[in-house]
């Protein structure tokens, strides 16, 4: 099968990067399209993150002889993507939030479907925020989004904040077994690189943390209630639960969020510790029955160890797209308590990009042109 | 005024070391006895500690002659204790539980008062947690304890786990304004030198956290219900609320332990938010009143940047005495939450141990020897 | 004795923050004046630095009361210093070096004597590059670039980098006792807060080093020469020994930089490593004689231990200003090795250029405005 | 083919479980023996190194299911090698020089070859120290050994320290290419991984460096000449050049050695920094010609941008197993100097150990056994 060729948009920040080297070896799309700010664009892509490049992984030759474009021209690229046949973009855009929505919705009606990681648009209502295994159903909006804008085949569909990735699927299980999660306390130690680069001065950081991440608490609360939404009216309408309290500090390591959760069910509650392990363990997706390339084979991987998981350690788990939790233990406040580390800039950032991108192909709404 | 001479036991150590920088200009208490493991007995001070010396500030060349003696010996201690006139002594012991105790109990037996950072003695009934601005009433128990063990000056006082300093304050200014805490979960952000020396291997923590320290959840839970206590037939009998929980994490920092606190009043609710910064900004304890020596002079500092407290810039506050508190604001779950900092192995290990013997000596159950 | 009203030039910055820290409690000096860049102007100085102070210490409260000034604007400034009586200025402008060179001589051109952080001048013949135990007789060139200029009162003198600090005073204390230098080896591993803030990227250089810092080497290499140069037709000659090569690291920690030094003498050597420790032992300079505020007891401190000097445990050796040294062994290939540590924002920036200023009013080049 | 069966001693510290991680999927070798201290013997290797497990990779499920043995009881292992028909142990024993020099000597006694990462037999001198690059044709000596000593199967190789890898095969480059280096000081910033599990305290690491490894400085003086020697009458004649100067320090990173060195050329010196360039670009040794499985394809790999090498995104070079070499420039005081960069635990441990095991076999000193 040829590849689908696509575009990034912010290709040379922090997330762009990790957008261009998951995509490397990716058995169904190809970057053939790269653009970023203006300071970047008319550059190669190799010189554009020359002495800028963050990744131990590298970009594929091919990628670093793309010149980068300016991804405020948009006419430009609907131009470009003609000729290329590119299929749609990733975003990874570092503008202002009223930047970023404007530029996006200028993308998808020129005809290329958006696929961000962007916070711009997590709040319009008929834009989905995917997780691939927890609502996928969600992007059944996009044809009511298309309709109600006047896009032809441009959409946009968004990702939620990494913070929230280490728990959310553990969550979803739990909900889908049956047990409604009614209230949730949780506590976040986020990596620096979740901060985009240059992001966090080392001297704020060092032998120091910072208990406080502009506007992540507010996303950390309001979010997961989108993703646990129903559509309505060509609407996604919130769910009401489970109420969210987040505290989000920034600690002094380069990746891997790392979460401590407290949580109350409703009435119905697991029998026992073993019985969520067992729900966890068993936890599949989409992704994982029809195999995306990008899936995790298990998406939560329980360890048993008491001092586990851990950022350093369990970041990088099946490929960095598994989400790694521990210390399963009664609360003595809630019901239970846990700790979840994910991967920020993978199945937090890029890795859960591509796997929207995965599913949205394998639900026919992005395609190879012809 | 003659100074007190005073011993430390396991002045070796990390907590024995601040023990020693701290008391180096102390107005009241000076060092004239040491002890700690066999390894390190017979040796001068400064040759047990050369090499190991963790801290910037210096000790006084006078304790760095100091031969340092077996901590098991305690009949010699008897003995040096008459000679050098020492009043009392701290433990700093880094022994297994068990040993601890019955270590502690000798050196009470032998007619030396104990005040103690060990953890052994802190379910002992007859035995005071003390935080000095918050329980110093706790103080009262010490003649039971002496009559019922048959012991005339010796007494054991201990200090409560570094993890919960930075909140048991400010817990206890709003309880002591009428406003009960029933429950409180909260997750800590705990230094390495918590962990003493060689403590935290840096293979485990550089560019990671620990999500697990052995034992700190549950001394954090269950010894505020004792400081909260009330003394009933020579006993303490332990407050039920708050009912807490606690999950704590070991990050890669040399200083400060840092905790987010969300927590539910009863049915007596500040009016807002302004008022327990209010109740904070006024909270004096005995310590206030009396101006021990070590005592900071406002227990609790408040800081309105969004991003603060820090550990770095936070934990010296005051000689790392006093405790720094800031983003107070509503809870989605609870009734408010907030983040707290403090210094511990000062105001959570030595610091703290001196300013309950600079209690105890003003309610006179320690004084100097004629 | 009445204050010195002095003023500071980028007040705000990392240095300019450790200036105002260091000067709270000063005995000569006052601080009445602070500027910065534009975006500071118009606020007051405790505004300006709100959520960006950086330091443990804190700066005096009628400090965080002074309006920030546009540093730009030296009519303004002239003004202000007449009104205020203010004698001179500390620049710590963070701005490229031909603006900094340029600004700084309108400030002097104004009557106003300019003790300067920045590297802008150190290459200007009749400027002198002071540690004030090393060279305080380069000062006599002041009168000489005043004529030069038609300056009255201004002038300035500037200090070195940082990264030289740790191993010049051992050199000179080897040059002085008749032991010329002829070849150095040095690599130095240099402290985040030398880049300033927001300065290195904390993506950069956790779990990392950086082993480049941009024109460090050059100033290593060249700065040295003009400090041990002499003063001919009132200018200043540089020597030509030692030649000096040196690379420089960025590494992981807040403060303190650290240099490996290896070094080949002249034709007359020392006798015996022992000799050379009394040597350094011994040394002292005018602000030692004349016990200057700002000046350490003992310039060079020998640390016998194998595993030290250690950046976090000796960098506030005396208050930041002592030179810490250690590991002196022969070395395989020259004469002798060792390893140094200075506290780079302290002796190799502010505190350098404080004691400068002390060693300038000793002289008679500032004094108090009448 | 079928793997050959192999054990490794000491397979639960920090270089053993860099040894199983890189056999997990390794064409010629496979792990059947364990060994480690007695504390682990008789735990399945998995329940030995719970909690313990330090890297991102993990070890083959079967390996899990392995019993450790006791690493002293040699005839155990030499009964357990003849019914596993394992071939040949790798060594990273982390005991005393004398014992493990004892210890390694009656495996080969036993008949087992050992391929050892200690430094015991470093300095014997009929005992290869293998980079495989460089000096293959010690491998020789090896009948030489098992003569002189009575083995009949038996033999020690080992590998040099890791703290030179970085720049060996960069100046074997050189040499090879006529170009003899007669001096050279080098000073290391090592990571923590170096010294093992526990190793390095995270209280004398985090915010600090240590300027002193034990022994480091003389193994890097004095390995490279054993390396570029001649087999004389039966043993390694140490090479008389070049005169080294090395000091080591340990820096706060997990992963990653890094060198600066400074060097001056014999006579006979490259015309430019750029034909320096194109012999590391062209260099090739036997395991590249003969594609050995763990061989990097580049073993130097030179990086332009003027901040790199760097530890965190070099260490991982073609497997971790390239050295990454940049910032060439012309030294003040000798010829040339350069950084270098290398993964300590993977070329300069369990992967250089692979490399020269794949060496043997190739070499016929190892096969498997009928």
């Amino acid at each position: 099968m040829a590849k689908i060729p696509v575009g990034i948009l912010g290709a040379t920040g922090m997330v762009g990067q990790q957008y261009i080297a998951l995509l490397k070896d990716h058995p169904w799309f190809e970057v053939r399209y790269t653009a970023a700010s203006p300071r970047s664009a008319g550059k190669k892509y190799k010189e554009a993150v020359a002495g800028r490049w963050q990744l131990a992984k590298t970009y594929a030759p091919a990628v670093g002889d793309i010149i980068v474009e300016d991804a405020n021209d948009v006419s430009r690229a609907v131009a470009a993507f003609k000729k290329n046949k590119c299929s749609f973009v990733f975003s990874a855009l570092e503008m202002s939030k009223d930047e970023t929505r404007a530029l996006e919705e200028e993308y998808a009606a020129g005809g290329i479907p958006v696929i961000s990681n962007a916070s711009a648009h997590r709040w319009t209502p008929d834009v989905p925020v995917l997780i691939a295994e927890v609502n996928p159903h969600h992007a059944d909006i996009i044809p009511f989004q298309q309709k109600a804008r006047g896009w032809k085949k441009g959409f946009i569909a968004v990702k939620p904040n990494c913070s929230i990735q280490s728990y959310m699927i553990p969550l979803h299980a739990l909900v889908q077994a049956g047990y409604l999660v009614k209230k949730l306390i949780v506590t976040t130690m986020q990596a620096v690189s979740g901060a985009g680069y240059p992001g966090v001065p080392s001297l704020d950081i060092i032998d120091n943390l910072v208990p406080f991440i502009g506007g992540e608490e507010e996303k950390s609360e309001k979010e997961p209630l989108k993703i646990f939404g129903t559509i309505l009216n060509g609407q996604i309408q919130n769910a009401v639960m489970p109420k969210i309290s987040a505290s989000c500090n920034r600690v002094p390591l380069v990746d891997g969020h790392t979460a401590c959760i407290s949580l109350a069910f409703g009435l119905k509650k697991p029998a026992c510790l073993e019985e969520i392990k067992e729900i966890w363990a068993a936890y599949k997706g989409l992704p994982q029955e029809k195999k995306f390339p990008m899936a995790p084979e298990q998406p939560i991987i329980y360890r048993e160890e008491e001092n586990r998981p851990q950022p350093r350690k369990d970041r990088d788990a099946d490929k960095g797209m598994a989400v790694v939790v521990g210390r399963l233990r009664p609360c003595n406040v809630f019901d239970i308590r846990f700790t979840a580390v994910s991967h920020n800039t993978i199945r937090g950032a890029a890795g859960g990009g591509i796997l929207n991108a995965e599913l949205l192909k394998h639900l026919g709404y992005i395609s190879a042109k012809k």
